[in-house]
């Protein structure tokens, strides 16, 4: 099994899937991004999509993370226990064949407080290696199912997830309020409401109030950007509360990140430092990088 | 218009309908009780409904409440301002012809906390006028979107909506946690469970634990009674605290109202009275049968 040289990076996700080739200097050679989810794969169909990966990116050795090592993945790759750094990944990697492995995911296997990451973990890691998390940091990974994590020497110690990207999710195109939530959700004075809505510890206490005051001609501007601000507001004080008050690092979407970055602002005020942010991907790709060196 | 002798009363809900035959004597005579909801009427269909009910139950004068009187349903009823009694409702019916009207709802013009209410304004005021609510009761209304009712002097006052119902069915039937969440939801050891973590205000930073739990050999027993217990429980906290800490009124489903009973007596402490229960149905044939002695 040869890991040196050049490799494919794939982060293949429940809806999404996004994969580089990385060149022996280690920079992005090219790379593709669709919604080939494993949800849209049938279950014996990961192996020609793999092939079909190589086939545009390179026939090279591929290193893959994400929800591609779950129950509906290609592989149910054990987790990793917290703590969990590179080298526990690196030993817990399911080989599919010499040139093709899944990246476990890690769990937290406390029974009063059970959780379980795929995807985080490797962008973690690739922010840890290049040196842009301390050893003892507070992450956060916003997203469908946003990650607070704790590191301890360098190691994902402990983490919970809130569901608030899900819920968002559920509420603008399912509930009552779904013509209300259809345009785009931006940082501003609407979602600053919600989250200052949220310090009461009641977001779903306040949602209705955007279908009343629609109905009775007192519309609230920005409704999307409120409901978002409702429930990140709340999750950003519930898991400060949990972690400690300090500005996470914040690892994801860009304009995910942007809507964290506002709500940790507004909470923890001005006085206090701003999150940094780190883009998703490039850590993905550190982290694949980071994990590749361990068993290289 | 003649109100006087026997009457059909007909709550007409987004997804259910229910009707009555009243009988010279206030008691039932006869019902029906079907899916025949206002989303499952073509726009124009409502007049064959209400004749289609009348074949049914008797071609007798008819007073309709709930969404039949929303922008959805058969007429958009202007709503009845706070404070507003069974006089405002009277005064504020829609009548379609001679001998068939719709109720108003309720709304709360405040554009800091606009509300608005269909069909729980007839049960709290059948309550009021079967005596079994004081003049300044604390009133709660389980379901899809809970309401929590101040009343003053007899007056639906001020109210709050909690979209728990709506929210829970999301997260039964759409969420990852779909299939833990398929059994019937009661007030047992998981359902306590639930309500005790959602004291710290954050029920959506508990909820993934279900799944995570289930994936690592640990989990839940009743993750259904576990999830329902974080909203309802986070409910009754959030109404508390707005509305004042005393045991309200339940008025609604018998099965729903069991769960409330259950968090608020969990909340409360066993040293608070229990809450009352009033069943929502018979609640509501009393509301249309208080509303019609306003206008006969």
């Amino acid at each position: 099994m040869d890991w040196q040289g050049p490799y494919i990076a794939v982060d293949w996700g429940t809806t999404n899937r996004r994969a580089w080739r990385i060149g022996a200097d280690g920079a992005v050679a090219d790379s593709c991004a669709d919604d080939r989810g494993i949800r849209t794969v049938p279950e014996h169909g990961f192996a020609a999509e793999a092939e079909a990966l190589r086939a545009r990116l390179g026939d090279l050795p591929m290193l893959l993370g994400g929800m591609i090592g779950s129950d509906r993945g290609w592989r149910n790759v054990p987790y990793v226990p917290c703590p969990a750094d590179a080298r526990a990944l690196a030993a817990g990697l399911c080989r599919i064949d010499a040139r093709t492995a899944i990246v476990p995911g890690v769990a937290q296997p406390d029974p009063a407080s059970p959780e379980v990451m795929r995807g985080e973990e490797v962008q973690i890691i690739g922010a840890l290696a290049r040196g842009a998390l301390a050893p003892g940091a507070l992450v956060c990974c916003p997203g469908t199912h946003a990650k607070w994590v704790r590191l301890e020497e360098g190691r994902i110690a402990r983490f919970a997830t809130w569901m608030t990207g899900e819920v968002f999710a559920l509420i603008s195109r399912h509930s009552i309020l779904a013509p209300l939530l259809a345009g785009e959700t931006v940082p501003g004075a609407g979602f600053a409401a919600g989250v200052e809505a949220a310090a009461d510890g009641d977001p779903l206490g306040h949602l209705f109030a955007l279908r009343a005051g629609a109905l009775i001609a007192c519309p609230r501007a920005d409704a999307p950007g409120y409901a978002s601000g409702l429930l990140i507001g709340a999750e950003v004080r519930a898991a400060l509360a949990r972690f400690g008050s300090e500005p996470p690092t914040l690892i994801g979407r860009p304009d995910l990140c942007a809507l964290y970055a506002a709500a940790l602002t507004q909470v923890l005020g001005p006085a206090a430092p701003s999150a940094t942010v780190i883009d998703g991907e490039a850590a993905f790709r550190a982290g694949i990088g980071a994990i590749i060196r361990e068993v290289a």
